[in-house]
């Protein structure tokens, strides 16, 4: 079964349809946007995240040519311009708007009918980012135990329930274990919820407990996805990734980093700058405040894991030493 | 100043008032117990917790000796047997009530008047214990840095309100980092809403953003209680504390764990059981459900951190290395 979060951006008659994460599970509502403002706006307010501001802008585009229907040509071309703009403007450390503004204008300019273009650029981008999470998805699950307990961080979107439905393809039994991931809970609602809906038997643990259950024999491999991974192997990943790995290190137990492929213009971690986002978010739990007021809050969202710590970076190509990246793109001519 | 939770028992003339940490700092009331049956009751429901039930235990035996009143001196002692087996066995896991209840009744037996002597072995339970955290902590002071931050787990109640006494006494200008301590979040309301109380410049993360502070040079020294340390070294406290420590050990920054004494009856890791909570107390906060009903909880309460990755055991006798605690009790005659 298809999970809800496998597709919770959708292209309408009316407008996309964009699954809100923000409650969810407790509450699975859809938001409409009639308009690419509309699209960018939810963007902008955090109603979806991960790869969902990817199918979200591919799609917005769409909405974004439908709404220059009727205008020359030169002003239509203009007014996407424009769209991608403001969805770039969004989420500015995002580098997937980028990529799917790119991918619809560069069939929307290959093709006589904008409209047409821009519908095909979307479906080509969607299949694109489908297609490679399929991929990295088998080749994560060959390295899976037939039988055993998965630990994972935070939600790792389509490489997670793209690694489990083929583990599941293979007749693997997985268990997994996940980490609640505070301060959002991506774990707790996402992670948890949806390896649920497939069926998986779901364990969920406090963020500080992951050396505990690792320590005991109790996880046999510690799987995330990667925000990025630099060439020299150093994972970038949502905060707790690192502590983690440190631990899954100390205990014998192989980490696998899930990236679509390496990131050619990161040659090392200083060339990837860490964001920080409120503190004020660690303070609070589902907008309920959950802190004394008397402390700051500090939220790094992402953390650094170096090489050493690093067992296997799993892409679209297969798995690869930490220390092997440059591999990936031999014989490449193109990202 | 002296902050609440450092005082948050007392005995007045009409019962013994405990502040609730349950919804500590967010409410400051106070629970007032008449009789000793509502002190075992308050305890029970979890009104206070780490040293709380102790000095709980010492001052409900007193008003269990001023119900006795009266009573020829056979059937009042029986009375405060009862008493003290009705405190003891509120919460079966801590040692420190049955400790409590013993220092009462050594001295009701020393004593002709039963009343005078429970209330002189509580005030020397309560001196002893607070001399002993007082001893500990000024130990744990000398080892800190002049200047800089330390990153706690959990709460360490005197431990950590005598350490940070004492640090300020000797003129060091110590930052805290403290973790928010899910699921029951005793970092974010009683570690830093004490600190905060003491005048500390502190700084709250979330369980799994330990790593990141370390590996990025902002913590010198790792500092938490024990709930137990085996005489070969293991530490035991709060889940969590075991990913802390590994993460401080892969990137330098020592860790100092405090007790008052290592415990003889636990000559390894193996002598001490570790309990685990309900797993519902995982998927929720503050009483709120934050997680999705498709997966169940597990909640290992305490979690092991062997001897490698301990740089030392700081107790009301100065500090040891993990290897040399037998130290402690070299030329000892009693515990």
């Amino acid at each position: 079964m298809e999970p809800l979060l496998a597709r919770s951006v959708r292209l309408e008659d009316d407008g996309v349809h964009i699954l809100d994460r923000r409650d969810f599970p407790f509450e699975k509502t859809w938001v409409r946007c009639g308009t690419v403002a509309e699209v960018a706006k939810a963007i902008e307010d955090m109603v979806t995240q991960s790869s969902g501001p990817y199918f979200a802008a591919l799609w917005g585009m769409v909405l974004a040519a439908r709404e220059a229907r009727g205008l020359p040509r030169a002003e239509a071309r203009a007014y996407l311009d424009q769209a991608g703009q403001l969805l770039v403007a969004t989420r500015r450390t995002n580098n997937h708007l980028r990529k799917a503004v790119a991918a619809v204008l560069a069939h929307v300019d290959a093709n006589d009918d904008l409209e047409a273009g821009a519908l095909a650029g979307a479906k080509a981008g969607d299949e694109r980012y489908r297609s490679r999470s399929r991929r990295l998805g088998a080749h994560t699950a060959e390295l899976l135990p037939d039988e055993g307990a998965v630990l994972t961080h935070c939600w790792a979107d389509l490489y997670l329930t793209e690694t489990v439905a083929a583990a599941q393809a293979m007749g693997k039994r997985l268990r997994f274990l996940c980490t609640e991931t505070r301060p959002y809970l991506q774990g707790a609602r996402l992670t948890a919820e949806t390896l649920g809906e497939m069926g998986v038997d779901t364990t969920l643990i406090t963020d500080g407990m992951g050396a505990a259950v690792m320590s005991t024999g109790d996880v046999d491999v510690l799987l995330t996805a990667a925000d990025r991974v630099t060439m020299d192997g150093h994972v970038v990943n949502k905060v707790g990734t690192l502590g983690l790995a440190v631990a899954a290190h100390a205990f014998d137990v192989p980490f696998l980093a899930m990236v679509q492929a390496p990131d050619r213009l990161a040659p090392t971690a200083a060339d990837v700058p860490i964001e920080y986002r409120p503190g004020d978010e660690v303070l609070h739990t589902l907008g309920r405040r959950t802190a004394t007021d008397r402390a700051r809050g500090l939220y790094p969202a992402f953390d650094v894991t170096p090489p050493r710590f690093v067992t296997t970076v799993v892409t679209d190509r297969g798995a690869y030493a930490p220390h092997g990246l440059a591999d990936y793109y031999v014989g490449d001519v193109h990202d």
